[in-house]
């Protein structure tokens, strides 16, 4: 079937005299998970993975993605046509460095312009200028080989109450009216989706796990505009409330047109690193001296937690830390039992147990369920048709989250179902000590995550082993599982961690064939004190799960890791006693005893 | 003086209609240590500290500085009109910056553009842009108010021999000519001073504590030309050295006619980071089309140093290592004995025992002997006329180091002459837990230096204590005693750290009025071993000089510390033993006693 498409889509380059195209893999606003709309790259290769850019040219199809999915596209693409260029390596080539390497003099490349940031397109710009190549922009130019397209989604927008948000869309609205007119601009374009659902106190179902809602936001000094299917705002609750903040309501397509026939003098502001290539060229024609291209300032303001919004995610995580509970408990207790489960069945129950524990909106991403070998594949996703059984040895991981109406969750545990090697044993001490190095990290105001990432990877190198991916990334208040602008990573990028953010802490260690450990906090960076030597900061731990001490060796840990180990536990079975039954206590009371 | 300086050049501001002048902190050769010519920002300011620049305007004398020398400010520049501006805080603000702000529309900015890199200039053309704001260009503009100002040095040149570096110069001379090649390029200017040295293996004194030679070096294919005060080539072996390897020698002077004869399709290659405006200018005039702009490329090629460099700072640590168990011995010794000791004494002395040693140049910076609350001044620099006795109590701290012909030192020792407090104690522990983790670091190649930096911060920062500078600078090999391309800081700046790179690893702790601590020894970046999770970096450590561990709080040290001290210790002991008296012998072993 693949095959099939590429030949299609090589026709038609021939019949338009394309050198190449650029399949990429995101939609209009940027998003890392899609619609299934705009999973072209996935239509075109076949590979499911959450982040990969597709170069098809005459002779050669090319697939670049990151340490995380390496193994994953072995197994999707394996005999396809399809090359793995990685990336996040030493020495990785970006694929408009490949394309530039292996472009014609005067070559054509024919991109979506509608889903690729303009940030993106230049550098393919840059990339193919020194052949003198040209771009050519051909929005939603997969249609021709996807008779069946979906499109737009229409699931219902729901307001998320200011009981839960903690700030009202009309306090957000004129914050932003404030940043305007700090900048001197008279408008901003929202494209971001989770920027969008934000500002509005809104959310949708349009994409799983993610429950934003396709839509541009236009914000103007005394109005606003949400552009999005219409469908989606049929219920009266929803009109009340957009009429409340002086919001409209527009067709998702009409947002070109607005742009278009904005007043010429219009300031608007845009933020190039997310808006469409497509959007962007339009704003440019019409307003070709005031448009500024900024980063948007929402980013920030929304990863800086406001306390109600920090007290949902520590309900959140007292909810997970009830359900992770019943889940090992039962799961521990079937095997015993001789009964026989999947992987699936695993991740289902723990749904069903999320969803008992009230105000669940869904997951908040596809559940990691993975035993034994599976568990090497960072990011494993096993379905019905392809999942493994759950036997009573070994390591078994789970990386999975929810979101509740007052925050989501994140959490990653890895525990054992039987007996151990002893390289599972030292692997799963070793990632431990590195998360713990993380979260106990006091560092001065102003602190960058490259400059700290190593905390949660020191344990791993002195014994030689690392991992592939970065070691945290903020995550969103019922919004994206992902979001910016901070992370914890090697790479070098100028974003502190300040107070308020609400981060992943993830080390992990892989080895294909065998066995692979993760352990996942989420963190919250919190003021400390201030002193002649600086401000302040660390984290306070939200998430509220056992780690399970049998697997530790205990010599491996420093008497400081031993003590963070030990009151974590016991703070976890505190916290928790209220919400279990007898039998619960005693299970968990043996789950958390001291090393 | 100082006011009288300043009230001349604003007489001249005033007359030449300029609203801002830039007096710079370097020489044209963008050095951090300058010759006597060039310290025309301690001339106007009376500054001596390494780093800083000066800005006035009729209203205001601004001083920029980084955080090592705010209470040098504060001693040398009281009762001054300058202000202390303060740079690698939170929230700095760049000179340009400030201009920018404070910059009156249309104004004028005069510069001394020989003394001033490209980059440099760029900032300041910007910063000031949108006031439409001009440059004007008035190299040595400091002349007129400093009749008395030296000449350019005329010290002689010497070779150093191919036994001490390892590498011939016509062996660097045709490396450098196939990085020409390799860019497609005829000719480079070579600017900074210390590759001028390294690429001819030639050195002078010229600056003092930096061995190199004020020149600029032309590389063509076919030839070289080194531009110099003739005085200075006057040996005949220095002519039969340059002659051998096809290097001609023209006046400094000639430098910029140089220029302006090229061909006019030379391809040419400067690096704007270092060459200044003026010669830069000069250069783009006369090569509009074929000036190539790049950094240079022998700044890293230097900085991997090769086996018979390292083998050269292996003998010279041990020398070094020798030279301060004599000092420290004396030192206790002199004061038990009542000998009335300034910090002047006690760095005299230590030069004497280094020179004693064989092979010694000169020492590679001004030292930094320091006792009691001086040491609080990280880069505190004692004179005859201005330094403290020293006593039989408290903390003393000595910063110090020599170049030896097969190589140069850097080390700093804090060595307690009497009872202690506890915070003294306390700080001397933490900042020693700091420099071993870093020591003991291992990292996958690709790291840069902050990503590691931090292991040589958290146990201070986990007690809410940090230090206001780097934690290590590259040291050159018988050059610049700070040279690239690396450095260990918080600062995101996008370079590796690779097998070969020597690099100091120096945390400290300063209370003002108090005391002060800082450990530093030279470790080498060496490969490890590669395996399936990367290819792994490790450090050796070069100095050997032993850590008093009597101030120690051994309760604060992980059993992995105590181990390194302990081997750390016993190996310095072994190293030296063969060469110390009996007497030396025993007052070591006391000194190198298990924690």
């Amino acid at each position: 079937m693949i095959s099939e498409r590429l030949a299609a889509l090589r026709l038609i380059m021939q019949r338009e005299g394309w050198d190449a195209v650029i399949v990429p893999g995101s939609d209009p606003h940027s998003s890392e998970y899609l619609p299934a709309r705009w999973q072209q790259r996935q239509f075109i290769s076949g590979f499911t993975g959450s982040y990969g850019t597709v170069v098809i040219t005459p002779s050669h199809a090319g697939l670049w993605t990151d340490t995380r999915y390496f193994i994953q596209f072995d197994k999707e693409l394996a005999g396809t046509e399809f090359v793995l260029h990685k990336l996040r390596v030493p020495d990785a080539v970006q694929p408009w460095e490949w394309l530039g390497q292996e472009f014609p003099e005067g070559g054509v490349v024919c991109i979506d312009g509608s889903c690729m940031s303009v940030a993106e397109v230049n550098d393919y710009r840059q990339a193919i200028a020194p052949r003198n190549g040209r771009l050519v922009n051909r929005p939603d130019f997969i249609d021709e080989l996807w008779p069946d397209r979906p499109g737009t989604p229409d699931d219902p927008i729901w307001v998320l109450d200011d009981q839960y948000t903690g700030r009202s869309a009309a306090d957000k609205l004129a914050w932003l009216r404030r940043q305007l007119a700090g900048r001197g601009c008279d408008a901003m374009l929202v494209n971001s989706l989770d920027e969008v659902a934000w500002m509005l106190n809104i959310r949708s179902a349009d994409i799983d796990f993610t429950p934003v809602v396709i839509a541009y936001l236009l914000v103007e000094k005394e109005r606003a505009i949400l552009f999005t299917n219409l469908k989606k705002t049929a219920s009266p609750a929803v009109g009340r409330h957009l009429a409340a903040i002086g919001c409209e309501v527009r067709p998702y397509d009409a947002i070109t047109d607005a742009i278009g026939r904005l007043p010429v003098s219009t300031k608007l502001w845009v933020d190039g690193n997310t808006l469409n290539e497509a959007l962007y060229e339009c704003a440019r024609e019409r307003l070709p001296q005031t448009l500024v291209n900024a980063p948007s300032p929402i980013r920030l303001e929304k990863g800086l937690k406001n306390d109600v919004e920090l007290n949902g995610f520590r309900r959140a995580y007292l909810k997970d830390g009830i359900v992770q509970t019943r889940l090992f408990k039962w799961l521990e207790e079937s095997l015993a039992a001789g009964v026989r489960l999947t992987e699936m069945d695993v991740a289902d129950k723990q749904i069903e147990l999320r969803r008992a524990q009230g105000e669940y909106v869904e997951e908040s991403f596809a559940p990691i369920s993975a035993w034994g070998e599976n568990a090497a594949l960072p990011h494993y996703e096993p379905t019905y048709e392809a999942c493994s059984e759950v036997h009573a040895k070994g390591l078994f991981l789970l990386d999975s989250g929810g979101h509740y109406l007052h925050g989501s969750t994140d959490i990653t545990r890895t525990i054992p179902l039987g007996p151990l090697t002893d390289l599972e044993r030292e692997d799963y001490t070793l990632v431990l000590k590195g998360m713990i190095g993380l979260a106990t990290a006091v560092f001065p105001r102003g602190t960058r995550g490259a400059n700290i990432d190593v905390l949660a990877r020191i344990p791993l190198w002195k014994a030689l082993r690392n991992f592939g991916h970065g070691t945290g990334h903020g995550t969103g208040h019922v919004l994206c599982v992902h979001e910016g602008p901070q992370d914890l990573r090697q790479n070098v990028y100028d974003q502190a961690i300040l107070p308020g953010m609400v981060t992943s802490d993830e080390p992990g260690l892989y080895r294909e064939g065998m066995h692979g450990v993760r352990h996942e906090n989420v963190i919250l960076c919190r003021e400390l004190e201030k002193n002649e030597f600086g401000d302040w900061l660390g984290f306070e731990t939200l998430t509220c799960t056992y780690i399970d001490p049998s697997p530790v060796v205990v010599e491996l840990l420093t008497q400081e890791e031993r003590d963070w180990l030990n009151s974590y536990n016991e703070y976890v079975y505190i916290r928790l006693l209220p919400n279990l039954t007898d039998d619960e206590k005693r299970w968990l009371r043996r789950k958390t005893q001291k090393v």
